[in-house]
């Protein structure tokens, strides 16, 4: 048995991740695939209480090292008790959110430095990086206007929009860097123009995986 | 004004710790000292939120990087909204346990390697550490014997003596290498010696504060 393929999916608030989520994942059952969905932060029991107190709004003020040392912590639960078993045995694994969500929102959003991290990436990932990323990438005003239409916003949503392009042009920037691995889709286009742009990017790897 | 002093207080279980911290609590007011009482885990909102989900039996078989991940996070809350503001007004700060702490039980006793534990330590801390450690140290047995008189044990103190010892032996280790910084307590003796070498050990202190 081969080891699992490992994609996320990404991008700011109002992207659409959700129904590309359901779009992901009615490709990988047509193509009998049996795979874990999950996200981030949360994941497990103990991360799901960590993505509690990181996205409520209780602790408003907290500072930046710890809310990114709680990002890692809940990482850190989901690689072992979750994500690395699944991958082990052959399954894939769909996640809401990964790494580079970091990079974006406490890196990016917050200001800390890339370096530091990718300290911390380098302690709990030990080189694990996302087979396939899909950026969801919208102009903020298009992103927040549609998130405005849904539920209160949480601690992150209620940043400011100079924030959330500072989180959009950090993704922009690791997708630069990583261009194979995290796939651009324009997701200001017409929902079936974005759900066929991540078919076309997805299905070479579900062929792949068909031997 | 000058900073003030960064005192800890170390042990294992039953070592005394509560009664040691009220006797250094009255050789500050007795010099006329401001200082800032606190512990760890926790220490601020957050970090008490922390240590719930740490010390709760809830979550007894969360990974050993999350758990260290989750002490670096309420350390660097507690660092940034407690500790630094309070010595940089001239305050004293005394706290139960601090990072040798986490080199004890998360390296002694979980076995992860110090140099990882190291690498979380550089990141919060930035070179900064207790001016003053001490160490109340007394075998495990005799520490697990007078801890056993007191409440329900939590989840670290339910662990088994082999693992006390491995926090035992982590923790002399630390003071041979910092034997000025961390200076051992004889916590075996009976009380009245134990206060009387408290005492000896921060007088110096507590006079050269007086100008």
């Amino acid at each position: 048995m081969t080891e699992g393929l490992f994609i996320t999916l990404e991008g700011i608030e109002g992207a659409g991740k959700t129904t590309c989520m359901d779009h992901l994942r009615s490709l990988l059952e047509q193509a009998g695939i049996a795979f874990l969905e999950t996200r981030e932060p949360g994941g497990t029991q103990l991360g799901e209480e960590l993505r509690q107190l990181l996205l409520g709004h209780k602790h408003t003020g907290m500072s930046h090292d710890a809310e990114l040392l709680m990002m890692f912590a809940s990482r850190a639960e989901h690689l072992q008790q979750k994500i690395l078993p699944a991958l082990d045995t052959g399954q894939w694994v769909l996640c809401d959110r990964f790494t580079d969500a970091t990079y974006a929102y406490q890196g990016g959003g917050r200001g800390i430095a890339f370096s530091r991290i990718q300290v911390l990436e380098d302690w709990v990932q030990n080189g694990l990086k996302p087979d396939l990323t899909l950026l969801l990438d919208l102009p903020v005003e298009l992103g927040l206007e549609r998130a405005g239409k849904r539920s209160a916003p949480d601690r992150f949503e209620s940043e400011a929009m100079e924030f959330f392009d500072r989180v959009r042009q950090a993704y922009l920037e690791l997708s630069r860097k990583e261009p194979e691995r995290i796939r651009i889709i324009d997701a200001s286009q017409n929902l079936e123009a974005v759900l066929a742009q991540i078919s076309s990017v997805v299905k070479p790897y579900l062929q792949s995986s068909i031997r």
